[in-house]
């Protein structure tokens, strides 16, 4: 499939850089979240079709789209596997877990082992450890997979719309540095 | 705080536009994962100073900042409140909950009561619901959040940058739709 493991690597594109505060000893406190588990939550709407599946398999996928499969990944998002087949949109490939289908044509995947299935009610909340991720090869740079080249597709909420990233602000783990 | 509540919303900037893969009935199915239910999930590694906060009072805030605030996020996610106190980088607002402190320099501010906490091994998942959602008066066009205007800050795995979000791609559940 002309692409590189990175073994349980959290490789999820883009992600929200917020900041979780809460009290601690009567002060507020504030971190990053950026700092990715080998692990990945997913919330689904029952009766989702997919959602059987991974509950029969245990296991799922998470496939990062670039910016120009907005259209099918729309289609997607609106059409149930219920009554339309949508394993013939993509060229369709398995890894290690054998029963997670690998998206061929999304730059990035990721393999993934159901841990826990939390009841939220209006949605079942599906927690996978992360077994394997893949890359492209043409989207690595210097050994590590490349944003720029990777061009998520990425989701705004609220106002429903998809846009690509933008520039960069600057380095993480580095621009906070006290002088 | 010049801020508007839109209730339990997954007001989160940005979101992957994921494909969520399974295998049902011997077939591949995709699904977009962008549907947004009232809850998020936050892992942490203990000890980190902000999870004796959360455990000690059973909430939390999620606050999405703007991408000129790159230099104090980053600054949050580098030094432990164990040895810095941050309480005095923002003003702090408090909401509905009374101990999940808000952050009044970012646009976007979710408020969050503790529902679960899985064990991770190497993180502790919080799994939060979201008890009420804000945003800054003058990031709403038309009575809903503006992505453009709360101009948030991205964050790149692997590379380890922030960027900025760029220009639109198309709607959502639209431009899938079949003619």
């Amino acid at each position: 499939m002309g692409k590189t493991k990175f073994g349980p690597q959290t490789l999820l594109f883009p992600m929200p850089a917020v900041l979780v505060g809460a009290r601690v000893n009567e002060t507020a406190n504030f971190m990053t979240a950026a700092s990715a588990p080998p692990a990945v939550t997913v919330a689904l709407r029952p009766p989702r079709f997919t959602l059987s599946g991974i509950r029969a398999t245990g296991t799922f996928s998470i496939n990062v789209p670039s910016a120009d499969m907005a259209k099918v990944v729309d289609y997607c998002g609106i059409y149930s596997g219920h009554k339309h087949d949508k394993s013939g949109l993509f060229h369709v490939d398995y890894g290690v877990l054998q029963t997670a289908p690998l998206v061929r044509e999304c730059p990035v995947n990721l393999e993934c082992k159901v841990l826990h299935v939390l009841d939220l009610k209006s949605h079942q909340l599906i927690v996978g450890e992360i077994v394997e991720s893949y890359v492209r090869s043409d989207c690595i740079t210097d050994g590590q997979p490349d944003a720029a080249k990777i061009n998520p597709l990425v989701y705004i909420t609220g106002s429903q719309q998809y846009c690509r990233l933008g520039e960069i602000v600057g380095r993480a783990f580095s621009i906070g540095k006290k002088d």
